[in-house]
């Protein structure tokens, strides 16, 4: 049987992984890893009996370790735990769900070691797509794509590997926030921004769905995955979330891959690719679903979608150092440090008082990242 | 350089497939053919210089012949001609355009002299879709289709060979006269029914547009190309014409084709397949067609298309018999003899009048072609 590890599986596209395996079957799921939430890493545990598990806080590993003392799997913890989960011999793709830059180096570790990667860390193409890119190449794996934009575009390319991209349509629910000016979004709170009309998701991708930075992440994902140019890349703003994005050929044919609004379709293919496989997710009825709207996204409003724009065209380092600053700025929305519209703000000061290298490695990310989240936790608005 | 031939070339899908030719120019016509317009057959010939016309008219291509004799192109007439064109053994793709039954036997011989076919003739599958697949697979020849909608379900398709498909969703603009009930339909003129909204098409497909039986003959052709059930195919109306089909798959995925109402993208895609080449064709502009809308097909008042289920799903030789019926309830309408409600009650009379054909062959077909022409020309609404 296949073997997999998931990297992140207590967050939300970890557990709805864990969901689409309960349900394909077929697959063993070696290793898990986790933050944290040890309360729900025991009781993965015990249901997909893993060999490993990590915990990435060494303390509450070893309490984990106590409570799973009665099993064969074995705990490890920090961030060579993760690595190891993420490198084992017997798996053949490592599902990467964790949340932010941590993603980075056990994916690296991944890639090298030769495993598929089912990529759902954002943070390693914003950042790192080059390097990931290359070695990728060079280990000849693949990456599948577990967001459903991306995973629409790749299901779109399927059978026109050798047909150049026009343009890529990349959709964009618009979030909560979708039409509403600067002058509205004053006083908005974490609350208002964590209600999302169409996908239910973290607490950080939330927030960066309501402020667009979410989709201007993607943009950057987009350009590594499809080996496209920003501006080949168009970010169409339609509220109903059926249509999860398209590709343009050069003959004017737009495929488009489309479905309701469900993590576990992309989570699925992911797994299964090439193979499609029965679920119970469910259809599409278009006498219900019956309007499909498209709008241009207000970026003037959105700012953060400009400054990844921006970040993607400057590039070096500077994808890392805008994505280090948004997890900071996000933190500091949620816990009522800064106001909705000081994220943009916050992440531009940031990106301004740095100076963008160019010939870099890991290393020299993960410090921009560090530098980043430093200078924007250093701001201080009031 | 590879070569094809045309048959129909002066009509609305073969004149367009000239025009795509001419743009992507590695592509030599060796024979053409059309049914009675010489002025535009010489037009052509002159300017693509086939190796062969043909001309279904005996008169006309003694005309036409005497027209080309300056030249080194040879004129064929009648049936044998249009054979002659359709089976030229150094041409590999066989683009069969014309309308009506009439190419049903040259693209038989066309198939069984291993030609692939680029398929614009719907009665081929509609009348003898069996006995067409069957002998497309015992020749070992790709079917290209060219109706817009296939050719999206087709595009679809690609890359998901091995993914069984759950639900084809063939769209329909639903014709000038969507949304009206019968009462509003008792008058309408041939003028009327010839005015169809989005797309630019010869008379007989348009008039079969305003009355649902073109999407009834496509949803026979569907179930032939694709391989499945008439309960597998839903037809949708979608007004814009932007999607132009659309697969959904076991998971629930769905990749659809989509584009502006343009014929030229299938037919080039189908000479071109699998690749796709650049093209001047209108590309869509999502922001400006920025509403796409779903209905359910209204059966109750457009019975043609309810008649074409029926005939599916009673098969043997009915679809010869209703598509028969059809061609000359349409040619009636348009000379005023029968009105366009009376078009289904022709059609559903010669249906209920033929005892069906389980066992047949392609003689035993336009025997039953005959017959319900015959029959439904015999019928007096007055």
């Amino acid at each position: 049987m296949r073997e997999i590890s998931i990297l992140g599986s207590t967050g939300s596209i970890g557990t709805q992984t864990l969901e689409v395996i309960e349900n394909i079957g077929d697959i063993k799921v070696s290793g898990i890893s986790g933050n944290h939430n040890i309360d729900l890493l025991e009781k993965q545990a015990r249901k997909f009996q893993p060999r490993y598990v990590a915990v990435m806080d060494e303390n509450r590993g070893k309490i984990l370790q106590g409570r799973l003392r009665d099993t064969k799997i074995k705990v490890l913890s920090g961030m060579e735990g993760l690595i190891s989960v993420a490198t084992l011999d017997s798996v053949d793709t490592v599902v990467t769900s964790v949340v932010g830059n941590v993603g980075l180096k056990p994916t690296f570790d991944a890639i090298s070691a030769g495993k598929n990667i089912a990529l759902a860390n954002k943070e390693t193409l914003v950042s790192a797509g080059q390097l990931v890119m290359d070695l990728a190449k060079k280990k000849g794996i693949s990456i599948y794509p577990v967001d459903s934009e991306h995973s629409a575009i790749f299901q779109s390319l399927q059978g026109n590997e050798d047909n150049p991209i026009r343009r890529i349509l990349l959709t964009a629910s618009g979030g909560p926030f979708r039409g509403k000016k600067k002058d509205e979004l004053m006083h908005v709170s974490a609350a208002d921004a964590l209600k999302h009309p169409n996908w239910s998701m973290g607490r950080k991708i939330t927030i960066d769905s309501a402020t667009l930075m979410n989709k201007g992440l993607e943009v950057m994902e987009a350009k590594w995955l499809f080996d496209v140019s920003a501006n080949q890349i168009e970010v169409l703003v339609h509220p109903q979330s059926i249509m999860h994005s398209a590709v343009e050929y050069e003959d004017g044919a737009i495929i488009a891959q489309m479905g309701e609004p469900d993590m576990k379709v992309p989570i699925q293919y992911a797994l299964t690719y090439p193979k499609r496989k029965k679920s119970p997710f469910p259809k599409v009825d278009f006498t219900q679903r019956n309007t499909l709207t498209f709008e241009k996204p207000d970026m003037k409003t959105f700012r953060c979608l400009e400054l990844a724009y921006r970040a993607l065209e400057i590039g070096g380092t500077l994808p890392a150092v805008l994505n280090g600053a948004n997890e900071i700025a996000v933190d500091k929305f949620l816990n009522g440090k800064i106001s909705f519209l000081q994220i943009p703000e916050l992440i531009e000061l940031t990106m301004n008082a740095y100076t963008v290298k160019y010939d870099y490695t890991l290393e020299d990310l993960l410090e921009a990242d560090d530098w980043a989240k430093n200078f924007a936790t250093g701001v201080d608005f009031r």
